[in-house]
């Protein structure tokens, strides 16, 4: 057992409430958080009136997640926000104006444990040049380290020039990206088995690091720090595929980057949420040990929290590595990533 | 060097010619083959009038590829038409017109060749009925050890009930299916970078796997024998995920099947198609190695196939694994899957 310190990298948060949107914004398609329901601890987010999600306490109470990260051995929490909040289908100064709310209220959690919880901001993707305001103000006033964004934004996928501002910015800032799974297709053929979360997922993130590598943007902005989440989707366990795939038809897969797509390994982290030992192993070894960091989810239970049999850190504990590697994907690797003094924690 | 004998369970081929499709069935949509380029050895698949893909004389020449076979080291190929010829989407008397001038070319080059090559016939999917009658009468009179389908229907997945008769058929009469990807998303933002291909046929044959295994297939007809290509696509890496999503919502995951899908590894097989020895390693953790059989997608230039640095083989003999479990996946799991008589070639 080791008793490294663990900064868990992937864990969702909300403001406890915030305001009617539909009215605010003047038109539907938002989330509330409906406390109704008067059962203690818990509350129902509804989507544009429909039931999405129920949800407890530690989804919006810091001291009910303090409680748990205690309980679990979790040092600190980077926080950030629920895929659904993303927003990048309003009006951009509307959704400006909602990552304001829920960035606010993140600094809020973090100023009051400073010492348990680092935020991780959201940001109005689909307007770029409004992206950049709320960053600067993120990094500058509220002192976030970083940004979770969608894994693609509209019919944009993340090697769209249009990004390019946001991503110079974050550059310019030192200030990191974790990439997250959304917007998957949920009907059809995929509205059995809980496909869009066990399949979708998986090759949103993938179709994500392929744009990234492929498409140039980590060749364009070498010192950009962008992490993907759930151990990088379908992307390791096909790399190889990938890169085949980019040395016998460049006239597809070389159009926008002239280096390979695996030169890039060793340039960008996931998160270690692959629930199993051996995929982890595989993970480490095309990615690198210094490129995965501990990430489970929480408070949500597909992720790796205590449900189950199931606790956060378990597949890590379990590989057959190293302390000294399990210390750098427990702690020491988000350290780096997040460019945080670990002396503060 | 493992001196095995080897099979290539994944090796697509096609008739040389065949009807003018649109005139014999008074419609459009489908594929022909042009060689009026007139370059030796080159002709021009054409979809609708329209350039889909250009292909060597190693497409549909017997002869040919038993030359790259012989340099290459294969002694046998399982045969399946190329995906794109599924024409599951057509009325079902033509696909089954279709099907019938596709199996009778495979099987004739396979009875011009025994000892080098069998059959997986293609069957009109859409129509259970009819592709039942096609089942029976390439068993029973051409001989063939099983079929190659498509990783989904129309908008069936392989779960769909509308296909239980032919697994039913499958079961009874012995014969294997070999379940492809096809018809992935090809437009909006999977249009660069060979994404349909590169992360498109991986999520594919993951939603193929699910929907056998948490539809309730392999439960219901426990001698039914599948293999899905690409080393299981996705699915090997998320399988874990996979598991723990249906523990957590058995309400969206175990509503047709109460066995969890991990309880099925074992019962189903795929190639070894993952061009990378790590990955390779973990699909034999998941699978089974009595479950993994070589796969190359010859001809074509994403396979394992003598191009760039690669050639057909490279990936089981670069893996670290006794030569008793490469002779398994060069040759004695395709014998067992394809019920083989292996003193017969």
């Amino acid at each position: 057992m080791v008793l490294s310190k663990k900064l868990d990298i992937h864990s969702h948060i909300l403001p406890k409430e915030w305001p009617d949107l539909k009215q605010r914004y003047g038109y539907g398609g938002w989330v509330h958080m409906d406390h109704s329901c008067n059962m203690k601890g818990r509350a129902t987010m509804m989507k544009d009136g429909k039931f999405f999600r129920e949800v407890e306490e530690n989804c919006w109470s810091a001291e009910a997640r303090i409680r748990d990260m205690d309980r679990d051995g979790i040092t600190v929490q980077a926080l950030s926000t629920v895929p659904v909040m993303f927003s990048y289908w309003a009006k951009p100064e509307d959704t400006l104006d909602l990552s304001r709310i829920v960035n606010n209220d993140l600094a809020a959690t973090c100023a009051k444990y400073p010492d348990r919880f680092v935020g991780l901001g959201t940001l109005p993707m689909q307007a770029p040049e409004l992206a950049v305001q709320e960053m600067k103000r993120c990094v500058g006033e509220l002192g976030f380290p970083g940004f979770q964004i969608g894994s693609h934004v509209g019919d944009w996928n993340l090697d769209a020039k249009e990004l390019y501002p946001i991503y110079k910015t974050a550059q310019d800032l030192g200030a990191c990206l974790f990439v997250h799974p959304w917007d998957m297709q949920m009907g059809g053929r995929q509205s059995k088995f809980w496909m869009p979360w066990l399949v979708g997922m998986p090759a949103e993130t993938a179709t994500a690091i392929c744009s990234l590598l492929m498409g140039g943007v980590l060749k364009r902005f070498p010192k950009l720090k962008v992490c993907f989440a759930h151990g990088g989707g379908a992307f390791p366990y096909t790399a190889a595929r990938i890169q085949h795939g980019y040395k016998v038809r460049p006239d597809l897969c070389a159009t926008d980057c002239d280096q390979p797509p695996l030169d890039f390994l060793g340039k960008f982290w996931t998160d270690s949420l692959v629930h199993d030992p051996d995929a982890l192993t595989l993970l480490l070894d095309v990615v690198g040990e210094d490129r995965v960091m501990l990430g489970t989810d929480y408070p949500f239970p597909l992720g790796e929290v205590k449900i189950v049999d199931t606790w956060p850190g378990k597949t890590i504990q379990a590989c057959h590595i190293s302390n000294a590697i399990k210390d750098k994907l427990f702690w020491s690797n988000a350290m780096q990533f997040l460019n945080l003094d670990p002396t503060q924690y």
